[in-house]
């Protein structure tokens, strides 16, 4: 049985306001756009379309709105298909409309980002499509980049995806490491049980249905099946008999995707889709007519 | 014939380090790395190697270096691979050696900010490597992560590539919805010849080679081909005949690039090398012995 | 049975680093400290205790450190009781030593950290000596000041106490307003189950035994049990039977925390402790000999 | 003779902008309300009241309307009694009114802000009672929340007190360790009347009254009697009679307050206020009809 | 032959703003403008005129009525002669109109920067004037104040100058120890043309017509001419014969101008018109009727 | 008798850090210096000379020095000089030794701050001078450089000048337009008296004799004589009779000065110190041997 998609609530502003800042002030550098300012007259207006080239999922419109407002209150900034909306090569996505200036100096600001995040959503909403049918979610990982983690996360849930831990500080994850410098996965437990405040969950990583085991006795949230196959995830999966949630991750792919969902497990995580995700490739034209 | 491939000066430490404060910031959160935290004693100390796990070039070091500094100044980093390296599976590219908390907890942004720089040095020595024996370099675009661009663009000279501008202060390019709005390819080089400054260089994108045959009449510095075909690339470059830079774009990739190259333009710029590449996959792992 | 006190992990230098430095900026002004350049000779160096004048708990040292640190790199900072001792009047908590201007410049920054982060540390303790002998843990809310969270949050560990959640972001809360709002305890279950990630836990508040009931019948990870006697709270207690986790809040205070805790609650939550604890005084003078 | 309560003029809005940001930027974390954002509608609305729940004096209404103008401009945010003015259970301070979401979520951070001015105000409204009918004014100190100081200061104007200097740059205030280095109080005045500026103040902390005859042969404006029962504050007052400011501090609280005051002295100044104020208990509740 | 002065775009506010607010926290410090809050009632309105004193050319009235609105936006800032303009004393430059107190408040932050641009954009146009009928454009230099190269190279467009790079990252000027290091000029430009992008222009300072002779064996796009006498001058420009732009550098004043300007050179680079300008002297005062 | 040069104390590093980090990001732009980075092979090495080319007072060195250890920290930066010296033409100041490479980076940025705040001291003791044998000090105002007041208010300091007030909000200055808008003198300084802290000095500005007479009859510190005659300003000396501090502005110049100080004014103030000083001519050369 599938999830239905999460509902995809805007971030607020105040979240997203200083990316598209420094995104704007890393381009215009110390002079501005000298070649929009060269040629552009003062009073001219234009209005342009934001335009799918490919198949995919669009994320990251606030961004590309505050892109131009930031550049020049007077642009007009008209969504047509809003974040989450499936897109394909001609659908026109936004609008964007007022003085030609503000509007040619935002334009590779406001692509930059909306193409990333809309990649981001795709290539989830491709991996979330690749599970239908299974109880699995699709889940991003920490792989995120400088800066941008609370937008890319946001574009996971645009594609229909779920969002592990944000940072080290919101949930345990006791990976590989920490079990061998604890000495084991009990005393690792122990110690992160007895420190963290009562609103934190708990992962533990495993290799191994003999770690699981272990892992079982403990009294956590969630167990991280690294690096299984699709078969001893499957035995895990009925190990673990729904008592704690149990996440897949490990080459993780399109291809691979169905297979492991198929074991019952309640996430796949995935760095993919945030660390190497293509862009969606997106343009902005003169609007026809 | 091949231009020799360009030296690399290490970007300056000022420009770095507020990326990689932010990207632990932003790691970090309120509480910090509290797995680690509460797992890892005091006084444990560890040592890790960085490992390729694929063929590539590293580039970013600098960068992970500072991810440790910034969380233990006790903790050395030994780079074995400079930036640049060609590196293969297996291939040891750094050492960390200290404290494990600091360790364990700068892992993570370490890495995310190195594989993706290494990514994309990848990305473009693959495309070096395509148009090898033709004179055209690689060159790099505005298209480029918010926040990241000196250090894409860093890590596109790794990956033994050019850059192209850095931002939209640094250099003339006219495009076509500049000269669609001034009226022609003339007047738009008219205003623009009128307001830069001497020395900032000026390039004119163009579609065709009629407009190739005006921008040629005009005192610019290069011309960007963009979307032609090998064949139109190739009577473009002798329309030129060598008295400004030819530069093609559109539809690059390992496939088309080694025909764009025979068509002798002096480079061949790209988006996809920054916002696009997946990143290259290095892991950190205890060092053996 | 009590809970053994939680380790204390000092926070990353790089959370507390832009407070001290703020705190410092904001005191030094536009001309620095005008008093002691004008007095203190250059070369002379002095030697001062920072020395309890009342009973607490101490917490803040590493921010009084990098106070001295800030303004001048050759003071030495010496911890003589570190973080989460217990202190009484004419405990010498820290020595400071080195360059005189900067000590005496650093001084009122240092003790304003100090004294505040010890004051929450010293009311946490007092309620967790309140409730020994019982399994409620103290909890802090997000009644912190401004700016202030993560090193409050930390003092109140360094008093025993544990943290609730950090922020917006790291758990869900559901309160009589969310209630209100979504129609009902269930729908807003609903609603938020849908939405947060896996590793997010979710709590509700409730005001009546009645909405208890209807919690217990959800998949949620605890309760807050809002301004209840401590006889509905042992009723309510009873009802959960360890089902999930209990967290009393309302009116706490050392008179009435052991009643509370003795309902056999797991958590007891209180504002007082970071919005309203007094400084804990501490002294900076010239060491004796 | 009393003074009259000085005017309150309210702190620009660019001095409270950043501490309202960084308070909701604090909050919101990485991923904003999770809790609202799953269970508010878009497009619903609600109006909520302010209501003091304690007797005390209201501060920080200004910083209160921008945490929610912060987080949607649509919101809309009554005063009904401003800032200074004495409240009582019950009194609707202020009412806020629009988005729903946005009201939830800026909540929290809201009520820090005011409720900790407020507490400001209303410990420095109670000891100007407890002196009303003498002379002195009750001042504030550099004992400050980090980040906070013009908001408090603020807030101890709001309660009716006067500002002691805002930093160590604004004033001089020679103390007993300056003295010891200077190596008596002529010589710190001297060394002070040299390196300050002619629009600087020059005050003298003393503890004897031999000392306070030293410093009335000194061009200074004002004496700090530190730590002096109100006898020896009386006969130092007379010994000054009026060429000089006079300054009480040390010990200061309601209940020793009004004998201090008696000795005549000019001011009274007191950490207590900004350090240890308990809040002002303030609620914000769904508004009646 | 004179070239025409180029356009003045204004420069985007978002760079501007972190200027002018940084220039008002600067002001107001940690209690705001206590005189005017002490004397301006609230309600009071008034309008005043910003008026020339001395002959010139204006620059940075965005700033200037950026500083009000960032202390009020309801102070309406009319502009009478826009940047660019030529003023004679008593010539009312804008008009600033609205809440007394932040007109008061923001006056002297407007002053500072608007004087200050006015200043560098007169000495700018007294250059220009002084090489009026040669071909000579007058440019800019590095040699600008922190923080504020931005706004000032553009004061220098607005009096009619060219500017020069504007850092270390936009173009190429190899200077004599850049020549010195790399053991002659043409290894210095052969490393350079090795490194740099193809939009990246290269200048090459020289000393001597022997150091010309070898630059202009070179691909590069200027050469500085620095120190030369104009007869020297003179000769360079005639050896250079067009093929690259000449630039005059060293000892240029409104005596020497015309004289250097008489040898024929494209450009006149000057440090003094932004390192040197005394401000242009612009009054505020109480609009006439 | 002339008043005794003021101690020089420098700055906290922790307030120039700032402006001088800026100022090096400002230039460095996105790449970098990429001259320098070209030719410079890395473990080159360098020494060269701060020398001065005029005569004047030097200021500066911290940041100078400061601007070298951002680039590099291997650089050693040796003052000759001090902040507060008279040097002439050939006066080392100091010397900067190590790798070339940040040598020549950090060059300009470390001589655009030397030379301007040395061109202020300069400024500043030429006037200092010109004054000599009168009591008058030379004060600076609040016309200085948005962001670098802290920088050139100790420029003063180090030419021998006296400082204002450093902003808005440290001193009370009653000017022309707040007399105007209170309606008179008096009521301007009832409202400020009953505003403003016990710490804070008031000043009020008068243009006639008249208004004297009626500054004398109320409670302040000083009063600024503005555009008087060095006769009638004579006059207004006689009448204060050093009950007040007196304080000439206006039209003052080193032609005007020595008038203006024997009329027996305690203080000049002049803007022009600050807003128009010329830069101090200061090299930087290979050192020789």
């Amino acid at each position: 049985m599938t999830r239905p998609a999460p509902a995809l609530t805007p971030l607020p502003e105040i979240l997203i306001e200083p990316v598209v800042r420094g995104a704007l002030l890393e381009d215009l550098g110390r002079a501005g756009d000298i070649t929009t300012d060269a040629i552009v007259t003062d009073g001219l207006t234009t209005r342009m379309d934001f335009t799918a080239r490919q198949n995919g999922v669009v994320a990251g419109l606030d961004a590309a709105r505050l892109a131009f407002r930031l550049m020049d209150p007077a642009i007009r900034f008209e969504v047509k298909e809003p974040d989450g909306t499936v897109v394909n090569p001609g659908t026109v996505i936004a609008t964007v409309d007022g003085p030609a200036g503000g509007i040619l100096t935002g334009e590779r600001t406001a692509l930059n980002i909306l193409c990333r995040l809309s990649g981001i959503a795709s290539a989830t909403a491709a991996l979330v499509d690749a599970v239908k049918g299974h109880r699995a979610a699709i889940a991003c990982t920490r792989k995120t980049t400088p800066g941008l983690r609370p937008l890319e996360k946001y574009a996971v849930r645009a594609g229909g995806g779920s969002n592990h831990r944000f940072g080290l500080d919101d949930a345990v994850l006791v990976k590989d490491n920490h079990i061998a410098i604890a000495g084991g996965i009990r005393p690792a437990y122990e110690r992160v049980k007895a420190y963290v405040g009562h609103m934190v969950k708990i992962e533990i990583e495993v290799d191994t249905l003999a770690q699981l085991e272990e892992v079982l006795t403990l009294d956590v949230d969630a167990v991280l099946l690294d690096n299984m196959t699709p078969e001893v995830l499957r035995e895990a999966v009925q190990m673990v008999g729904g008592r704690l949630l149990t996440e897949a991750s490990g080459r993780v792919n399109r291809e691979t995707a169905p297979a492991i969902a198929a074991s019952g497990v309640d996430l796949i995580s995935v760095g993919w889709i945030t660390h190497s995700a293509p862009i969606l490739d997106i343009g902005l034209d003169f609007a026809a007519g």
